[in-house]
């Protein structure tokens, strides 16, 4: 995991949001783009929260991936400190199953967006590759990562296809 | 409405939950309870939300009553910064007619608890109710006028009776 | 547990309920504040219930944290039956996995409030944080202990964040 | 509506519920069966609620209809002091539109049983129908005019089919 | 289990229903309540359904506690071809837990009732004491055993609080 | 409305239906596909439901379109009574506003499919075009009628695109 | 599973859909339907899937059985480029247990429709049984299938009774 | 609207969407933003959405805003054909009330996200905030704005509690 210059910081609101979060880490691992990774949590560590919020954008980072369960308040926290793009992670778990951590994200009011993804690790996933595809814009080695990677995404789907058709699965 | 020395802070995030909070103060109000009314944004000021909270307990407030709509993270926020009681009111309305509200206010983690009252103006005249409940708890004067709203209440509901039996309603 | 003196009862509507309300326990022994725990059913044992609700304040109770699961009335009836606050902890399980405690404790009409917590153990241990909150106003012991519990827990999440950062976690 | 003798008792939380659960009365005066509407709140008028309920019985009734809305706590809590069937009626309206109403009263743990209707009118002119069908167990009269209803009923729909057919709708 | 005259019949859709369903069987062979129990599918055998139903009444059948899962039509379609009380029990499991077997059963259109009982074992065991509830308003004994099974269930809870307060649990 | 060797037949639980199945009605109307309208309730009327869903295959009849709303039991009545392809029309509106209906139309166990819809008029419109699409497998002519209804359509939304470009909307 | 000249198509969005989508093959089988399936996603190979729905009915297949998780934006993509009736499996699994994919599957706007059937592997084999109904109406072999394959059915229920009734469960 | 080089394109599946969609436009005007709107449905035009899709990027165009109400699918398959940055805004209404939207857009399964946002108004201005944030990346005179964007919100916040405080409201 690379620390230097992290141009994107995946943030979590408890150490149990690891093993979804990690699923982020990794993506932005194989396309090579610099991230930190964070626990910060909207209503133990206010403070620390907002400090963590107003430095993103001195600190170098473009895009903050924020993970969170229950009431889920922390991407909007960030997200309220911030002009950079936050993208929401609802944990999935806890007696609704992450539904309300995805209604908590989803559902800002009109004024301070929050990209929500899907719950638990195919968001954490996607919030990645959403945040490579901002960077994309203004980086085009990234963006040729992204073209390869929805080719070998596709050509896996193919490949179980084949295997399929073959009565291989 | 009295604003000296407040016991109360109602706080909302938006002008439009105002017609639902004043339910709120006008249960105070008929209890004799000095509160103040404020807006103040989670997300649009997060600062001046953050400086509310923390001036909460020194201004002598003893419970803040706080009304959020959507994702509704102004309770939690403000429960974060203080250690006196908060009620959160969900406001009813937008595309999940107050259930994001709901989860969002109720579904706090362990470690900062959020009082959660119903949907709307059920929800704002209880959150009055509730904080002259926790204020009588050390005002014996409250706890008197608590008695005799609660006799109201009870003969407003008898004499409701007595009328649907009469063949009145 | 302290039993003598008791500032806070702690009520369920089944000994199955136990292992989720411990977790409110635990807090109020970590600071200190004397409590009962109660096994009293709405349906099945309606006028222990009454008796029980009728006798809180005159016992010394300041607060009532009571646990329910599915249709979940105990918290309503007691608070119908006393002017002392009373925090609803919704249980999770039964097929509709806690939402229909949860909706049965948050949603109270005008006039008798419950502070519904969040379901299960989180809402246990808010439950009891709430307490002494409410406790706090007028016992400044409390109001200290709650200090610190709020900067242990602030320090556990930084810990957490200085340990990831360290690549320990 | 005739009053001496009552064998069904219609009880509601509140005069709000009263035009959903005057369908129920009309059922009942169509069938002949005697009632008596009674307005008594679980979380209000606890103790009348107590003392109505206990008072079933010995007063003659055999069925109790019962309608409630939000946290509708009414009907467990008449179900908890009587062993004559209770009949919940869930009133639409409120945030959740009734889905509270409907959880609180279906959701009843094992031991006291509350028998749920549909939300709303439905529910209540079903509850009627209902408590005739259990009446009728022991009173041919009423059974010989639940296969009246239940005659007409279907020649209404058939009637409504024809005049389809004919072009007439 | 008693089979002959019976005055209860239980009947499911499914023998994967029956694990639940003989919640109710016990219940009522504690009560001495002769039943008897019945597989029979509203979708695979609407004959033999339509059969069963229409000869309920003149079986000497006097209540019918109907279980069913996901759509869950059974209750209906045999509370469509009777005019005795039908008690429907919705089944827990499903993609939806329940919830579509809950809905399907409970929100019966004007004019054909079903009883809803809680989803899963809780309402089979309801089941069976509001068919004894319904029984016992023309038989005397069944009241008096409701009475004692009352009496248990609250001792059983007293005990409980007993153990809890003693340390014991 | 050709009524004459029917195709399809429309059936609805109830008038009130009518207004929304109107829209199935007029899509097939476009399509010259013969129907019949028919008014039938799995409850009220449960023998000429009956013999309605036996009688389709001999009249002819290759798919039926079953609008229901609340419980919604029709159309998996009628489809456990013929081999033809049904399909079910969830109504909105009641205290659920369709979501019971569509929960107990889709939610079909294993064995008896029902090809459930959109909730409303969009569901009835697809209703018929859907019949219309397995009516095609064995008639050109439909085929070609298909086609196109599918470009008027795809014309539709380019027109609306252009009228948006050229500043017409 | 017979490959040659398939009349159904059965396509899912993963390789983790099989075990479920199997269900829909073996009644294929059953009834000797000859079937292709194959892997396809949506989102992950759109030209593959686009060009899969285009040559379907050119392929010969009459009907297309779609299963899809999550978003399930598959049944609706395919439904949009063929006439055929296409028929939709919601897989069960991720935070929202399915009801994402049963919402996203039948809620199709008006003009474009898919059959949706229910949450998992029920809605797999009555997918296949829709299938055969669709592909009976003019194939009078399976036709008589399907009659024996009802007759098996409903004769599996009567024995399930037939042994409840023995004391045999 | 500025239509030359456009930076966005917000595409919507029917013209019923406009009066929503538009928040976005305005936002972006504010902001000075060039942008297009466009109606292309995901199901009545799939081609012209491929090749809207696929021709975004060489159009110029950084971010895609996509509007769709129901089953949704539009944003997906957008975002399935592109890897510019795609913003999803569920539309409110239907008999879902936008919850199927909601569910459709943000559950995108792992390797194809999609930014969603909240339902209706709030949602469709959200991104085009979010939008500008992420040119604001690339873009310094956007981030100047996107300051004072911020800070006229919370100046018009801080001016409704000016406003209430002095009792104007």
């Amino acid at each position: 995991m690379a620390e230097s210059k992290p141009r994107v910081a995946i943030i979590m609101g408890s150490d149990s949001d690891l093993p979804t979060m990690t699923a982020a880490a990794k993506i932005l691992d194989e396309f090579g783009i610099e991230h930190t990774m964070r626990i910060s949590s909207a209503h133990r560590t206010p403070k620390m929260t907002a400090a963590l919020a107003e430095g993103l954008e001195d600190a170098g980072v473009k895009v903050a991936i924020v993970g969170a369960g229950l009431a889920a308040h922390l991407p909007g926290v960030i997200a309220s400190l911030t002009t950079i793009p936050v993208i929401g992670v609802p944990m999935s778990g806890g007696g609704l199953q992450g539904l309300d951590a995805l209604y908590s994200i989803v559902q800002m009011p009109g004024g301070v967006p929050v990209a929500a993804m899907s719950i638990g690790k195919h968001g954490a996933k996607n919030a990645a590759i959403l945040a490579a595809q901002i960077l994309a814009l203004s980086d085009p080695a990234i963006r040729d990562q992204l073209q390869e990677f929805r080719e070998r995404q596709t050509q896996g789907v193919e490949e179980k296809d084949r295997a399929l058709t073959a009565g291989e699965l």
